[in-house]
Protein backbone atom coordinates (compact mmCIF):
# COMPACT_ATOMS: atom_id res chain seq x y z
CA UNK A 1 0.00 0.00 0.00
CA UNK A 2 2.73 2.59 1.05
CA UNK A 3 4.36 1.24 -1.92
CA UNK A 4 1.81 2.33 -4.17
CA UNK A 5 1.06 5.34 -2.74
CA UNK A 6 5.11 6.49 -3.48
CA UNK A 7 4.57 5.37 -7.12
CA UNK A 8 1.48 7.69 -7.22
CA UNK A 9 2.93 10.36 -5.85
CA UNK A 10 5.91 9.89 -8.49
CA UNK A 11 3.83 9.57 -11.08
CA UNK A 12 1.80 12.21 -10.46
CA UNK A 13 3.29 14.91 -8.30
CA UNK A 14 -0.43 15.02 -6.66
CA UNK A 15 -0.28 15.37 -2.46
CA UNK A 16 -0.07 13.10 -0.15
CA UNK A 17 -3.29 12.80 1.11
CA UNK A 18 -4.83 12.66 -2.27
CA UNK A 19 -2.78 9.98 -2.87
CA UNK A 20 -3.51 7.93 -0.31
CA UNK A 21 -7.50 8.50 -0.64
CA UNK A 22 -7.26 7.50 -4.42
CA UNK A 23 -4.97 4.37 -3.60
CA UNK A 24 -7.02 2.97 -0.91
CA UNK A 25 -10.45 3.97 -3.17
CA UNK A 26 -8.77 1.96 -5.69
CA UNK A 27 -7.24 -0.94 -3.25
CA UNK A 28 -3.68 -0.67 -4.02
CA UNK A 29 -4.05 -0.32 -8.17
CA UNK A 30 -1.94 2.40 -9.04
CA UNK A 31 -3.54 3.36 -12.43
CA UNK A 32 -7.02 3.04 -11.76
CA UNK A 33 -6.16 5.87 -8.69
CA UNK A 34 -4.55 8.01 -11.40
CA UNK A 35 -8.23 7.59 -13.34
CA UNK A 36 -9.94 8.89 -9.77
CA UNK A 37 -7.70 11.26 -9.42
CA UNK A 38 -8.02 12.69 -12.89
CA UNK A 39 -11.80 12.43 -12.60
CA UNK A 40 -11.57 14.47 -9.61
CA UNK A 41 -10.18 17.37 -11.47
CA UNK A 42 -6.52 16.91 -9.29
CA UNK A 43 -4.07 18.71 -11.46
CA UNK A 44 -1.51 15.69 -12.71
CA UNK A 45 2.11 16.49 -13.49
CA UNK A 46 2.25 17.93 -16.67
CA UNK A 47 2.55 14.67 -19.01
CA UNK A 48 5.53 16.58 -20.76
CA UNK A 49 7.64 16.48 -17.53
CA UNK A 50 7.21 13.11 -16.94
CA UNK A 51 7.99 12.00 -20.17
CA UNK A 52 11.51 13.14 -20.49
CA UNK A 53 13.31 10.87 -18.73
CA UNK A 54 15.31 8.90 -21.39
CA UNK A 55 18.93 9.32 -22.23
CA UNK A 56 20.83 8.62 -25.67
CA UNK A 57 21.24 9.89 -28.60
CA UNK A 58 19.88 11.13 -31.75
CA UNK A 59 22.40 9.54 -35.18
CA UNK A 60 21.93 10.70 -38.11
CA UNK A 61 23.18 9.29 -41.69
CA UNK A 62 23.52 10.40 -44.83
CA UNK A 63 23.96 8.27 -48.18
CA UNK A 64 25.13 8.85 -51.82
CA UNK A 65 25.78 12.48 -51.09
CA UNK A 66 21.95 12.94 -50.17
CA UNK A 67 20.15 10.05 -51.98
CA UNK A 68 19.26 8.28 -48.78
CA UNK A 69 19.18 9.08 -45.50
CA UNK A 70 18.45 7.64 -42.01
CA UNK A 71 17.33 9.38 -38.45
CA UNK A 72 17.64 7.09 -35.86
CA UNK A 73 17.12 7.52 -31.79
CA UNK A 74 18.45 5.04 -29.52
CA UNK A 75 18.07 5.04 -25.78
CA UNK A 76 20.10 4.14 -22.45
CA UNK A 77 19.79 4.84 -19.00
CA UNK A 78 22.11 7.22 -18.00
CA UNK A 79 23.87 10.40 -20.04
CA UNK A 80 27.52 8.81 -19.06
CA UNK A 81 26.46 5.83 -21.48
CA UNK A 82 25.04 8.17 -24.00
CA UNK A 83 28.76 9.73 -24.26
CA UNK A 84 30.37 6.84 -24.22
CA UNK A 85 32.38 6.16 -27.12
CA UNK A 86 30.81 1.73 -27.98
CA UNK A 87 27.38 3.53 -27.73
CA UNK A 88 27.92 6.18 -30.24
CA UNK A 89 29.98 3.85 -32.36
CA UNK A 90 26.77 1.00 -32.31
CA UNK A 91 24.78 4.37 -32.97
CA UNK A 92 26.69 5.20 -36.51
CA UNK A 93 26.71 1.47 -37.39
CA UNK A 94 22.86 1.37 -36.88
CA UNK A 95 22.23 4.41 -38.97
CA UNK A 96 24.02 3.29 -41.58
CA UNK A 97 22.50 -0.56 -41.14
CA UNK A 98 19.21 0.73 -41.88
CA UNK A 99 20.56 3.31 -44.90
CA UNK A 100 21.87 0.02 -46.18
CA UNK A 101 19.56 -2.54 -45.77
CA UNK A 102 16.08 -0.30 -45.60
CA UNK A 103 14.39 -2.23 -42.69
CA UNK A 104 10.63 -1.01 -42.02
CA UNK A 105 10.24 -1.86 -38.58
CA UNK A 106 12.30 -2.05 -35.11
CA UNK A 107 11.07 -5.50 -34.13
CA UNK A 108 8.87 -8.39 -35.16
CA UNK A 109 6.18 -7.06 -32.51
CA UNK A 110 6.00 -3.68 -34.76
CA UNK A 111 4.62 -5.26 -37.67
CA UNK A 112 1.57 -4.72 -38.29
CA UNK A 113 -1.10 -7.24 -37.48
CA UNK A 114 -2.85 -6.55 -41.22
CA UNK A 115 0.71 -6.73 -43.08
CA UNK A 116 1.46 -9.94 -41.63
CA UNK A 117 -2.07 -11.61 -42.65
CA UNK A 118 -2.12 -10.03 -46.18
CA UNK A 119 1.55 -11.66 -46.26
CA UNK A 120 0.21 -14.98 -45.22
CA UNK A 121 -2.70 -14.40 -47.92
CA UNK A 122 -0.27 -13.43 -50.68
CA UNK A 123 1.99 -16.81 -50.05
CA UNK A 124 -0.69 -19.08 -49.38
CA UNK A 125 -2.27 -17.98 -52.54
CA UNK A 126 1.42 -17.96 -54.94
CA UNK A 127 1.74 -21.75 -53.62
CA UNK A 128 -2.19 -23.25 -53.82
CA UNK A 129 -0.79 -26.59 -55.53
CA UNK A 130 1.22 -27.19 -52.25
CA UNK A 131 -0.01 -30.61 -49.92
CA UNK A 132 -1.51 -28.31 -46.53
CA UNK A 133 1.12 -29.73 -43.88
CA UNK A 134 3.76 -28.54 -46.41
CA UNK A 135 2.55 -25.20 -46.90
CA UNK A 136 2.05 -23.97 -43.36
CA UNK A 137 5.90 -25.09 -42.82
CA UNK A 138 6.81 -23.15 -45.94
CA UNK A 139 4.62 -20.17 -45.13
CA UNK A 140 5.80 -20.19 -41.15
CA UNK A 141 9.94 -20.00 -43.14
CA UNK A 142 8.77 -17.53 -45.68
CA UNK A 143 7.03 -15.24 -42.23
CA UNK A 144 10.80 -15.43 -40.58
CA UNK A 145 12.23 -14.43 -43.67
CA UNK A 146 9.99 -11.89 -44.13
CA UNK A 147 11.09 -10.48 -40.36
CA UNK A 148 14.59 -10.95 -41.36
CA UNK A 149 14.08 -8.61 -44.44
CA UNK A 150 11.82 -5.58 -42.68
CA UNK A 151 13.01 -5.69 -38.94
CA UNK A 152 15.85 -4.00 -38.17
CA UNK A 153 16.53 -6.41 -35.06
CA UNK A 154 16.45 -9.26 -37.27
CA UNK A 155 18.58 -8.30 -40.33
CA UNK A 156 22.03 -9.56 -40.35
CA UNK A 157 24.92 -6.96 -39.79
CA UNK A 158 25.74 -5.65 -42.76
CA UNK A 159 29.52 -5.31 -41.67
CA UNK A 160 29.17 -8.73 -40.74
CA UNK A 161 26.02 -11.07 -42.34
CA UNK A 162 26.59 -14.14 -39.65
CA UNK A 163 25.35 -12.06 -37.13
CA UNK A 164 22.05 -10.61 -36.41
CA UNK A 165 21.70 -6.52 -34.74
CA UNK A 166 19.96 -8.03 -31.90
CA UNK A 167 23.05 -9.86 -31.28
CA UNK A 168 25.14 -6.78 -31.32
CA UNK A 169 22.22 -4.81 -29.30
CA UNK A 170 22.55 -7.96 -26.56
CA UNK A 171 26.35 -8.30 -26.41
CA UNK A 172 26.45 -4.53 -25.75
CA UNK A 173 23.98 -4.55 -23.19
CA UNK A 174 25.05 -7.13 -21.26
CA UNK A 175 28.94 -5.53 -21.76
CA UNK A 176 27.69 -2.05 -20.83
CA UNK A 177 25.23 -3.57 -18.24
CA UNK A 178 22.34 -0.63 -19.07
CA UNK A 179 19.77 -1.58 -21.01
CA UNK A 180 19.52 -0.18 -24.50
CA UNK A 181 16.41 0.54 -26.92
CA UNK A 182 16.82 1.55 -30.05
CA UNK A 183 13.15 3.49 -30.21
CA UNK A 184 12.33 4.74 -33.74
CA UNK A 185 13.52 5.41 -36.99
CA UNK A 186 13.33 7.83 -40.53
CA UNK A 187 14.55 6.74 -43.63
CA UNK A 188 14.62 8.78 -46.63
CA UNK A 189 15.04 7.97 -49.94
CA UNK A 190 14.96 10.67 -52.78
CA UNK A 191 12.28 10.51 -54.96
CA UNK A 192 10.46 7.40 -53.17
CA UNK A 193 6.30 7.06 -52.87
CA UNK A 194 5.68 8.01 -48.88
CA UNK B 1 -9.44 1.28 -68.33
CA UNK B 2 -6.42 1.58 -70.76
CA UNK B 3 -5.15 3.95 -68.69
CA UNK B 4 -5.68 1.79 -65.79
CA UNK B 5 -3.35 -0.82 -67.79
CA UNK B 6 -1.00 1.67 -68.18
CA UNK B 7 -0.19 2.54 -64.73
CA UNK B 8 -0.44 -0.75 -64.21
CA UNK B 9 2.64 -1.26 -66.25
CA UNK B 10 4.66 1.65 -65.35
CA UNK B 11 3.64 0.25 -61.50
CA UNK B 12 4.59 -3.13 -62.15
CA UNK B 13 6.60 -3.55 -65.12
CA UNK B 14 4.60 -6.71 -65.74
CA UNK B 15 3.65 -8.40 -68.94
CA UNK B 16 0.75 -6.64 -71.13
CA UNK B 17 -1.55 -9.85 -71.13
CA UNK B 18 -0.89 -10.20 -67.21
CA UNK B 19 -1.64 -6.63 -66.75
CA UNK B 20 -4.50 -6.45 -69.04
CA UNK B 21 -6.57 -9.89 -67.47
CA UNK B 22 -5.11 -8.41 -63.68
CA UNK B 23 -6.91 -4.72 -64.26
CA UNK B 24 -10.30 -6.46 -65.83
CA UNK B 25 -10.47 -8.98 -62.93
CA UNK B 26 -10.14 -5.77 -60.16
CA UNK B 27 -12.65 -3.90 -61.86
CA UNK B 28 -9.96 -0.82 -62.91
CA UNK B 29 -8.53 -0.82 -59.34
CA UNK B 30 -4.85 -0.78 -59.52
CA UNK B 31 -4.00 -1.58 -56.28
CA UNK B 32 -6.14 -4.73 -56.50
CA UNK B 33 -4.23 -5.63 -59.85
CA UNK B 34 -1.02 -5.44 -57.77
CA UNK B 35 -2.16 -8.03 -55.35
CA UNK B 36 -3.48 -10.36 -58.13
CA UNK B 37 -0.36 -10.23 -59.87
CA UNK B 38 1.31 -10.78 -56.58
CA UNK B 39 -1.23 -13.65 -55.78
CA UNK B 40 -0.29 -15.25 -59.26
CA UNK B 41 2.77 -15.07 -58.03
CA UNK B 42 4.22 -12.52 -61.22
CA UNK B 43 7.47 -10.94 -60.35
CA UNK B 44 7.50 -7.39 -60.04
CA UNK B 45 9.70 -4.53 -61.12
CA UNK B 46 11.88 -3.81 -57.61
CA UNK B 47 9.51 -0.79 -56.14
CA UNK B 48 12.77 1.09 -55.68
CA UNK B 49 13.16 1.69 -59.56
CA UNK B 50 9.70 3.18 -60.05
CA UNK B 51 9.51 5.13 -57.09
CA UNK B 52 12.58 7.37 -57.81
CA UNK B 53 12.07 9.75 -60.04
CA UNK B 54 12.40 12.76 -58.47
CA UNK B 55 15.84 14.85 -57.90
CA UNK B 56 17.21 16.49 -54.79
CA UNK B 57 18.90 15.71 -51.62
CA UNK B 58 18.05 14.31 -48.13
CA UNK B 59 19.82 16.57 -45.27
CA UNK B 60 20.05 16.26 -41.85
CA UNK B 61 21.41 17.69 -38.98
CA UNK B 62 22.10 17.19 -35.46
CA UNK B 63 21.93 19.32 -32.92
CA UNK B 64 23.69 19.38 -29.13
CA UNK B 65 25.58 16.32 -29.38
CA UNK B 66 22.50 14.37 -30.53
CA UNK B 67 19.71 15.42 -28.29
CA UNK B 68 17.80 16.58 -31.36
CA UNK B 69 18.22 15.55 -34.89
CA UNK B 70 16.40 16.42 -38.40
CA UNK B 71 15.93 14.91 -41.03
CA UNK B 72 14.34 16.45 -44.38
CA UNK B 73 13.90 15.87 -48.20
CA UNK B 74 14.27 18.61 -50.02
CA UNK B 75 13.24 17.96 -54.22
CA UNK B 76 14.35 19.93 -57.35
CA UNK B 77 13.79 19.20 -60.87
CA UNK B 78 17.34 18.21 -62.06
CA UNK B 79 20.13 16.50 -60.52
CA UNK B 80 22.25 19.54 -61.64
CA UNK B 81 20.56 21.78 -59.49
CA UNK B 82 20.77 19.11 -56.34
CA UNK B 83 24.35 19.64 -56.93
CA UNK B 84 24.27 23.15 -56.80
CA UNK B 85 26.09 24.72 -53.63
CA UNK B 86 22.93 27.69 -52.78
CA UNK B 87 20.21 24.44 -53.30
CA UNK B 88 22.91 22.74 -50.50
CA UNK B 89 23.13 25.56 -48.81
CA UNK B 90 19.72 26.14 -48.09
CA UNK B 91 18.88 22.56 -47.46
CA UNK B 92 21.23 22.75 -44.59
CA UNK B 93 19.58 26.10 -43.55
CA UNK B 94 16.42 24.36 -43.75
CA UNK B 95 17.53 20.89 -41.41
CA UNK B 96 19.10 23.66 -38.60
CA UNK B 97 15.45 25.66 -38.80
CA UNK B 98 13.75 22.42 -38.35
CA UNK B 99 15.86 21.59 -34.99
CA UNK B 100 15.62 25.17 -33.78
CA UNK B 101 12.00 26.17 -34.78
CA UNK B 102 10.23 22.92 -34.15
CA UNK B 103 7.66 22.90 -36.71
CA UNK B 104 5.36 19.97 -36.86
CA UNK B 105 3.83 20.59 -40.28
CA UNK B 106 5.90 21.83 -43.93
CA UNK B 107 2.94 24.08 -45.46
CA UNK B 108 -0.62 25.50 -43.89
CA UNK B 109 -2.19 23.01 -46.26
CA UNK B 110 -0.85 20.17 -44.10
CA UNK B 111 -2.43 20.94 -40.92
CA UNK B 112 -5.18 18.03 -40.42
CA UNK B 113 -9.02 20.00 -40.26
CA UNK B 114 -10.07 18.48 -36.50
CA UNK B 115 -6.60 19.96 -35.23
CA UNK B 116 -7.56 23.82 -36.61
CA UNK B 117 -11.15 22.91 -35.23
CA UNK B 118 -9.78 21.90 -31.72
CA UNK B 119 -7.87 25.13 -31.77
CA UNK B 120 -10.57 27.27 -32.77
CA UNK B 121 -12.60 25.74 -29.83
CA UNK B 122 -10.12 26.41 -26.84
CA UNK B 123 -9.07 30.07 -28.32
CA UNK B 124 -13.18 30.51 -28.46
CA UNK B 125 -13.30 28.68 -24.62
CA UNK B 126 -10.58 30.72 -23.10
CA UNK B 127 -12.05 33.99 -24.59
CA UNK B 128 -15.90 34.03 -23.71
CA UNK B 129 -16.47 37.31 -22.66
CA UNK B 130 -15.28 38.87 -25.45
CA UNK B 131 -18.31 40.58 -28.15
CA UNK B 132 -18.98 38.17 -31.02
CA UNK B 133 -17.41 40.76 -33.95
CA UNK B 134 -13.99 40.85 -31.78
CA UNK B 135 -13.69 37.35 -31.05
CA UNK B 136 -13.65 36.05 -34.84
CA UNK B 137 -11.37 38.70 -35.60
CA UNK B 138 -9.02 37.80 -32.66
CA UNK B 139 -9.29 34.11 -33.68
CA UNK B 140 -8.22 34.45 -37.29
CA UNK B 141 -5.70 36.25 -36.01
CA UNK B 142 -4.60 33.80 -33.32
CA UNK B 143 -4.80 31.26 -36.23
CA UNK B 144 -2.45 33.24 -38.39
CA UNK B 145 -0.02 33.25 -35.34
CA UNK B 146 -0.62 29.39 -35.19
CA UNK B 147 0.67 28.81 -38.21
CA UNK B 148 3.81 30.99 -37.90
CA UNK B 149 4.38 28.65 -35.18
CA UNK B 150 4.00 25.23 -36.55
CA UNK B 151 4.19 25.42 -40.28
CA UNK B 152 7.95 25.45 -41.77
CA UNK B 153 7.01 28.16 -44.71
CA UNK B 154 5.40 30.55 -42.67
CA UNK B 155 8.16 30.18 -39.58
CA UNK B 156 10.15 33.11 -39.60
CA UNK B 157 13.98 32.20 -40.57
CA UNK B 158 15.65 31.91 -37.38
CA UNK B 159 19.39 33.05 -39.27
CA UNK B 160 16.99 36.41 -39.98
CA UNK B 161 13.53 36.77 -38.30
CA UNK B 162 12.61 39.47 -40.69
CA UNK B 163 11.88 37.02 -43.47
CA UNK B 164 9.69 33.97 -43.49
CA UNK B 165 10.91 30.43 -45.18
CA UNK B 166 8.36 30.83 -48.29
CA UNK B 167 10.05 34.13 -48.81
CA UNK B 168 13.44 32.45 -48.97
CA UNK B 169 12.62 29.74 -50.80
CA UNK B 170 10.39 31.55 -53.60
CA UNK B 171 13.24 33.94 -54.34
CA UNK B 172 15.68 30.57 -54.42
CA UNK B 173 13.14 29.55 -57.26
CA UNK B 174 13.59 32.64 -59.05
CA UNK B 175 16.63 32.63 -58.98
CA UNK B 176 17.68 29.37 -59.87
CA UNK B 177 15.23 29.12 -62.29
CA UNK B 178 13.59 25.66 -61.21
CA UNK B 179 10.81 24.11 -58.42
CA UNK B 180 11.91 23.52 -55.49
CA UNK B 181 9.66 21.96 -53.35
CA UNK B 182 10.40 21.01 -49.26
CA UNK B 183 8.74 17.78 -49.36
CA UNK B 184 8.78 16.37 -45.52
CA UNK B 185 11.05 16.02 -42.45
CA UNK B 186 11.47 14.27 -39.53
CA UNK B 187 12.86 15.82 -35.75
CA UNK B 188 13.28 13.76 -32.99
CA UNK B 189 13.74 15.01 -29.28
CA UNK B 190 15.66 12.72 -27.43
CA UNK B 191 12.91 11.03 -24.92
CA UNK B 192 9.95 13.09 -26.17
CA UNK B 193 6.91 11.04 -26.83
CA UNK B 194 5.87 10.34 -30.12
Amino acid sequence: MLDAIKRLREKTKAGMMDCKKAIKEAAGNVEKAIEILRKRGIKLASEKSSRVTKQGCVESYIHMNGKIGVLVEINCETDFVARNEEFRKFSKDIAMQIAAARPLYVKKENVPEGVLEKEREILAASMKDKPKEALEKIIDGRIEKFYEETCLLEQPFIKDPKIKIKDILHSLIAKIGENIVIRRFSRYQLGEEQ
